[in-house]
């Protein structure tokens, strides 16, 4: 069963479980990971507790090394660079140019890119992004031992990392542009417990301050429409994601927010090409529902493999 | 958030991840498993390979034991009966009969039942069942130490009991109806490496023969027709499985094959009835895509449950 190499792009967790179900189904298969280290975002979080083999949760670090284990088991080469663009040249050969000016060709490829963190575009985040302006608890959280920080964000790991931070920072204010949350509830509840977290429900930042590093969030109650400036040492941004499809938009229909659309095998409307994972347009992302469609889309390719050699 | 409990038939993979997600979403749940141990059919590999976090492989019931605690550690409910039949009564009321006379009602239920295995339907195999007929082999493979077997079966749970069994078994014959196989090609590479083991490609059992205990398996090569039979102390039975819809028939409708008909949400036809794991129509019966489908189906709950209070 040699053919040259299915090429996945993005080496978390749907990157991983289609490289893993691919090898095993003894196909060439080589990850395009820029990181040194696989794992995507699955790094950032200080505890994972909704991936099912891990009872008392795993930390996102942690768990990216299990993953890096499994390729390297399995001996799955990985190209360190970035994609540029992919193309398709004609029905069977799909070029892959990367970041150092090679190419690669390949007549499966997989788009496992994730999200990125949807910035707040808000005067002040790229000023003072390392100095105070994070999106990363667990890289920066020790640096704010005892002090007041502002935390963005109402989702689940906005949520997951203020649980984090209060355990270095002195004062937490979460701000979050509902007036309620719709996640994990149990989160919710621990959030609320916590003395030193205060909860500006319908409050967004409006603008981030600094004098070498950050000193104050200037933000607005969206229903009063009265604005405060409040001093904060730092602020976390844990605004949501968002899709970059810009390397392979020729390839692929995108939803109203941007994401991959795919069938129920996980293929876009170009032939051999894939969309796993957090790219693709679905209802809930998860790490189990990443690794799902990694695992599916294997499948499929290597069926259609099989098929073609009968 | 209080509501009656949701309900979940099974507690395997996809039940388990359910109820997992919808405890941490902070609804009422419960689990309806007849087994004193959940975890269905995880159970019985003696090892897991393709799942991942366990880059070594985990053991069928270690694994299992993990689902437990997660439960356990969440105070999910258990309730230990089989179910009978579910009806629904109006647009919002499920009447779940249990085996002891017992009616549960709920206005959510997930079916996650799984697949049983597939008979060979052959004289002799419910006779010699427990008799040196056994479809595990983690449970009756150390009674056929230095021993003759037969294993029936070409997909990859049969590769992968036939290995774990060629640690006890002096000799093995795999009888494989098909004359190649289509799984993980690693598997069957070990497989044909191991010298103890031969495999009979096109091949079907016929009759199972015993005197006390089985003594002999008649099978025809479905390519040449001849019938041969084969003194064996044991034969393992790994041909396929097959998906059990009785208690639900009048809510749902099944494919070709007999496997519940979902949406990209694991919705059945019926309102408020969803089927997860491998009872539902799909292209890939594994752990992680039957957790995909439980944690997916319980978002789907938890939203169509905040809607309903907005």
């Amino acid at each position: 069963m040699k053919n040259e190499p299915i090429y996945i792009i993005g080496g978390g967790p749907a990157g991983v479980a289609a490289a893993v179900y691919l090898k095993r189904f003894s196909h060439d298969v080589q990850v395009i990971e820029p990181n040194p280290m696989l794992g995507g975002q699955v790094m950032i979080p200080h505890i994972i507790e909704n991936y099912l083999g891990f009872p008392t949760g795993i930390n996102g670090f942690e768990f990216a090394s299990i993953l890096n284990q499994h390729v390297t088991d399995l001996q799955i080469p990985i190209v360190h660079q970035k994609v540029t663009e992919i193309k398709k040249i004609d029905d069977h050969v799909f070029l892959i140019h990367l970041d150092n000016d090679e190419t690669l060709t390949g007549k499966y490829v997989l788009c496992a890119l994730g999200t990125k963190n949807r910035p707040l575009d808000i005067p002040g985040e790229k000023e003072w992004t390392g100095k105070g302006v994070s999106t990363c608890g667990t890289c920066d959280g020790p640096l704010f031992k005892n002090k007041t920080i502002a935390v963005v964000g109402g989702g689940d790991t906005a949520l997951t990392e203020t649980l984090f931070l209060s355990t270095y920072a002195q004062t937490i204010h979460l701000f979050h542009r509902r007036d309620s949350f719709r996640g994990f509830d149990s989160l919710v509840k621990k959030i609320q417990s916590i003395p030193s977290i205060t909860i500006h429900y319908s409050s967004i930042p409006v603008e981030i301050h600094g004098n070498n590093t950050v000193t104050a969030m200037t933000y607005q109650n969206i229903e009063t429409h009265q604005i405060f400036k409040l001093p904060v040492n730092g602020v976390f941004v844990f605004a949501g994601y968002i899709p970059d499809t810009t390397i392979c938009n020729t390839l692929v229909d995108v939803d109203e927010k941007g994401y991959i659309i795919v069938n129920a095998q996980n293929e876009t409307k170009t032939q051999g090409f894939y969309a796993i994972g957090d790219i693709s347009s679905k209802s809930l992302r998860q790490i189990v529902t990443a690794m799902n469609d990694g695992a599916v889309a294997a499948n499929h390719i290597h069926h259609d493999i099989l098929n073609s050699l009968v």
